[in-house]
């Protein structure tokens, strides 16, 4: 039996908690600073607030003031927090983690550097400790939702060693949460945190189509799979810049795209701008809602257009991308280059 | 303006008379020796059976028995014949084709060899003519009844010579369709082709899922969306076989994956066996029904056995595909390998 320590209850990060403790480790799930009402709740009813289900029996949840005890004696690290907590995580948790014990994030996003680059928050979090840290992270399509319902889930944790890696497969493994392991960060890593930019723009279709119809109930998918192909095609170039355009990296994406498009959050401001909204009347629509594409689009952007200045890249490669930066930065109208999706040869 | 004739009056050959006559085209609509009715209902109301608005104003409409009038003088035939017509298109309608009309197929599919190839219907149809005709194809994300509707559609069109399908294009390019053209007709018919077959795949999560629930109306999408990247996964080793492995055919295929995971026919099926329901059972239930992905996914999956058989192929590269096979062909329970669908390195 292993001791798995999750730092940050949100909904993600909480439901790593299920085939961990059906696996029958010891599961010590810790609220982050804003989490406190999650972990009251937890603490009472064996539920998180946002499941219709209860946690395995046996959980121990943690406030983050007790965060050291809960860490005492893990084997393994989560980290649950929303890429809007990278600096947090980085600041205080990592010099309190042992340098001996893998952590495993389930963080998604990119950061771009001033020199154009786009780097993974593995990457990122070294600047944070002095000392070598074994950080690992999950890639793939997973609603944290389904997962707790023990819907079957492909899953790639990636990281620098393959023992480790195959250790933590080992913890959280079960007959329905199926995991590839790969050495791949930056591939895992740019596929995950891009396809909720594209999500977004798959949205868009879905609101405009209800815009014209004034909410017609049929749905229309040639629009929808027209962006999601698109996507697939910008996503790849992305790659390639990354170097690591792979299969594997490709079908991470596309399976992460497919459950995005169908999500909650992504979704729904998609759609608002798609209605003709613009970017401040959709947020403030979804006040408090986490908006982690936002940030991902305006970033990757930067980044292809820094470098399209270089010549390095080609902006005619990211019309999809480019189109949704302007409509979400320059507040332009959504507007869609769909023959720009066109090839010849 | 061009005299444009379309020959099968099912719903796709029928929806392109949509952009060609919006286009002031002339456009003949001939039904097959299957489409009288269709014929006679779109003669007396200028609308298709099955769609839900009409015929732009000026459409001409023919029975099979008209058709060398409704030949003459086209600049342009679209074959609008399903898989199970090819023969008789073959057969009754190329030799009354003056070799100098381009042909436009939307006919899906592909046929497999004795030796183990996969061939397209482009290249097939050349056994039934000793004059050489310009077969041309379309591929991509299109349900016909989207595009009646002026849904944004992108497609590809592919052939052998690019000023002919430079004038396709026009001939049928809208505001709404928007077409890419392409000499890798081996490359788009494959996508096209496989996409029915995978579509099956993921909806048999979709039964699987109302089995084990007896109706829980909450969609879980982790299944489903492991199932779509295991199928880009598997397509792009066929491509990979077919010597078409390009990223333009991933997205084409990605889309129309998507659109057919939607639509109706592919989908209703996968849903009956994955709810426990033998093929045979699953037939009965869809009565009248033409289900081409079940005669697509035997094709391939015998040209995968024969090639991995010869050593060409490796059957652990098509996990899914093969399952399918067992399921329609051999009536084997529905029972997904979910751990084949990852992978380590």
């Amino acid at each position: 039996m292993a001791v798995i320590t999750i730092i940050g209850s949100g909904m993600m990060g909480s439901a790593m908690a299920f085939p961990a403790r059906e696996n029958g480790h010891e599961v010590r799930l810790v609220g982050s600073p804003l989490d406190h009402e999650i972990i009251d709740v937890c603490k009472k009813t064996n539920r998180h607030i946002k499941f219709d289900h209860d946690f395995p029996e046996g959980v121990k949840f943690y406030y983050i003031e007790d965060v050291k005890e809960a860490i005492e004696g893990a084997d393994a690290i989560v980290c649950g927090v929303s890429s809007f907590g990278v600096d947090w995580f980085g600041e205080n948790m990592l010099p309190i983690i042992p340098d001996d014990v893998p952590i495993l994030s389930i963080t998604k996003g990119l950061i771009n550097t001033e020199d154009g680059r786009l780097i993974t928050y593995p990457e990122y979090w070294k600047r944070f400790t002095e000392t070598k840290k074994c950080i690992n992270a999950v890639g793939g399509p997973c609603i944290s939702f389904d997962l707790t319902w023990h819907d079957h889930t492909v899953v790639s944790f990636c990281g620098e060693d393959m023992e480790v890696l195959a250790r933590l497969r080992e913890y959280f493994s079960t007959d329905y949460y199926h995991i590839s392991i790969t050495k791949d960060v930056v591939g895992v890593e740019s596929a995950v945190a891009l396809k909720n930019g594209y999500a977004l723009g798959v949205a868009l279709t879905v609101g405009l189509q209800d815009r014209r119809t004034n909410g017609d109930t049929k749905m229309r998918y040639n629009c929808q799979a027209a962006v999601f192909g698109q996507a697939l095609r910008e996503l790849t170039k992305i790659l390639d810049f990354q170097g690591a355009n792979t299969l594997d990296n490709q079908v991470v994406f596309t399976g992460d795209l497919y459950v995005t498009v169908y999500g909650g959050r992504t979704r729904q401001v998609g759609i608002l701008l798609g209605k003709g909204l613009d970017i401040d009347e959709a947020k403030a629509e979804l006040k408090g809602v986490t908006l982690e594409s936002l940030v991902i689009i305006e970033r990757v952007a930067r980044a292809v257009k820094y470098n399209a200045e270089k010549g390095i890249l080609d902006p005619k490669d990211f019309p999809l991308l480019l189109h949704i930066y302007d409509i979400i930065i320059d507040k332009k109208p959504v507007d869609l280059p769909w023959n720009d999706f066109t090839y010849e040869g």
